[in-house]
């Protein structure tokens, strides 16, 4: 409706120069000025530029631009312990006190102990069992705004700093770059959809109908004449192995362009099944080996595992053949939190 | 980054009043010219106006503009029966010629006599069983290439034209108005995700990520060494009586702030929860009450129930009651689709 074309054609031609000369300043400019120069950030960088250049045999259109990011070890730190399990641990002595047949449960026991190894050493499915108990019976918009007042009040206890501080600079330079050249940027987590959703626009930039996550089933009910829905104690979709891809593919019902992850719980099949679907595709396996500034963690370095995320010699091998892009935290990255100096 | 003040500040003031005037023209054009002045219209029209006028009291930001519409019954022609089972009925032959041990089930001996009456009494259970074997072992990609195909050849028997010659043209408009007001679109159906994705775009101009539906489960696996996802006959996702709003709120963690639909089958909790969720919000119930024009049926005006759709008494009166639209096709649309005179 705006009649643009007229206004060009109208204005002046150092108008136009000038919109030239800003297009030009930008192109200089390094979108990921916390990658350092190499195999990997050359990747990122070729793998837009072939997707979103007119003319191009890679070229993909602006609405099938989209990049689906895993959050725990992809986005921010993950290691000895998950930022949700935190939450929940910390939600336990209430609902304990509440119900106190729950302290019976190995999972509830282990968190009221407070024995850090007692809880990292829970297997998965115990853990997902505290969880869906802990967070179900308030509704999504309930369990959002305790989500949100944890976020500001809770401190990490390496770093002593919020939880979202400890998001990844260069994953989030590469969020801005991606949304910067049309993509839609997505969230696939193995964690909770209720529990990521309500602090991914604040945190990422994602609005909250673009994060996939493991989802506990909602129930409509009336309460005092007023319809609700209440989070139920089950879960009605699953992200965890290839779950995470099944999931996203059914509920947006697009394969992503992109896909970032650092699992092999969660993020192995997703990166698999990404680079393998017809046109150019990016699968990038993030390696967690930076003991100074980060973690050092997975058997694919030959560590010990993670108890929650961890990097297999087969995910790697994997990787290795089918082209992915492994990024090595401590090679690659020039700054891994916005707050170092 | 565009230098628009800087274009503007130069430009003529000639091409200024161009500018305002073409706008001034906007404000006037209706922008639901295929609905009759009257209540429903004007609730329409109130409600955008509302929540979209910076300093109003109602305003909703932008990102939150979330409108969600029902297909069937609602965007397009529902009676006598689904346009997705009419897809699945003509599917069935080749599927019992692979597999004959299906001609037993009820369900697909009622679709292989060709009897439309004997079909329309199946209930709804039978017509889902029926349609998840039908719609499953194959990749996801693969269906959409068939439905799209299938609504290119198909003809629906009254109007001899393509179903999507019968979507609802006041519907379209309404979307259309909608998204120029900074809402996102979204479908919520009862019928199959995985059917109505791959021509939402082209149909309604909206994105697959922004349709939820009925789902079914996909497996991730290994075919030739290629990783692919296959349908499994199995609903992950039922969006029909109070599924359809508790799997919109859990997938994309929001509250449509509009919502439409038409059927007390799976509408009604959906039209309940957004109508009383806090601040303004809008419920629209679409009254089949043209025999006509359309078609003319469920209790609500006294007429039988259709074996679809259907607009109880009950829904009827709690919409009265709690201040939804509800919208005649008769009174209220002057045309229904865009092929009429």
């Amino acid at each position: 409706m705006f009649p643009i074309r007229s206004i060009l054609r109208l204005a002046a031609s150092g108008i136009l120069a000038l919109g030239l000369s800003a297009a030009a300043l930008c192109a200089q400019t390094d979108p990921l000025p916390s990658w350092n120069d190499g195999a990997a950030k050359q990747a990122i960088l070729d793998f837009v530029a072939r997707t979103t250049t007119e003319g191009s045999p890679d070229f993909v259109q602006p609405e099938e631009r989209v990049a689906a990011f895993d959050q725990d070890g992809t986005l921010w730190v993950e290691h000895p312990i998950y930022t949700e399990f935190r939450f929940v641990i910390d939600r336990v002595p209430d609902l304990v006190k509440a119900h106190p047949e729950l302290a019976e449960k190995p999972a509830f026991a282990a968190i009221l102990s407070k024995d850090e190894q007692r809880i990292a050493a829970l297997d998965a499915r115990e853990l997902f069992e505290a969880l869906v108990v802990t967070l179900s019976g308030m509704t999504p918009d309930e369990l959002g705004d305790e989500v949100n007042a944890w976020l500001k009040a809770a401190r990490d206890p390496r770093w002593n700093r919020p939880y979202i501080d400890l998001t990844y600079l260069p994953m989030q330079e590469v969020l801005t770059y991606l949304r910067a050249n049309g993509y839609k940027t997505f969230i696939a987590t193995g964690g909770s959809v209720g529990v990521v959703a309500p602090y991914s626009q604040e945190v990422y930039g994602i609005q909250p109908e673009q994060v996939s996550g493991s989802a506990q089933a909602l129930k409509f009910e009336i309460a005092d004449g007023k319809p609700v829905l209440i989070r139920e104690p089950k879960l009605a979709l699953e992200n965890i192995e290839a779950g995470k891809i099944e999931n996203f593919r059914m509920v947006y019902g697009r394969t992503p362009q992109a896909q970032f992850g650092n699992s092999s719980s969660d993020d192995q099949q997703a990166l698999q099944y990404v680079k393998r679907s017809p046109g150019l595709r990016l699968s990038v396996a993030i390696l967690h080996d930076d003991a100074v500034r980060e973690y050092a963690y997975g058997p694919a370095q030959g560590l010990p595992d993670s108890p929650v995320g961890t990097f297999s010699q087969e995910m790697y091998d994997l990787g290795m053949k089918e082209g992915w892009v492994i990024v090595s935290m401590k090679n690659d990255w020039n700054k891994i939190f916005a707050f170092e100096e």
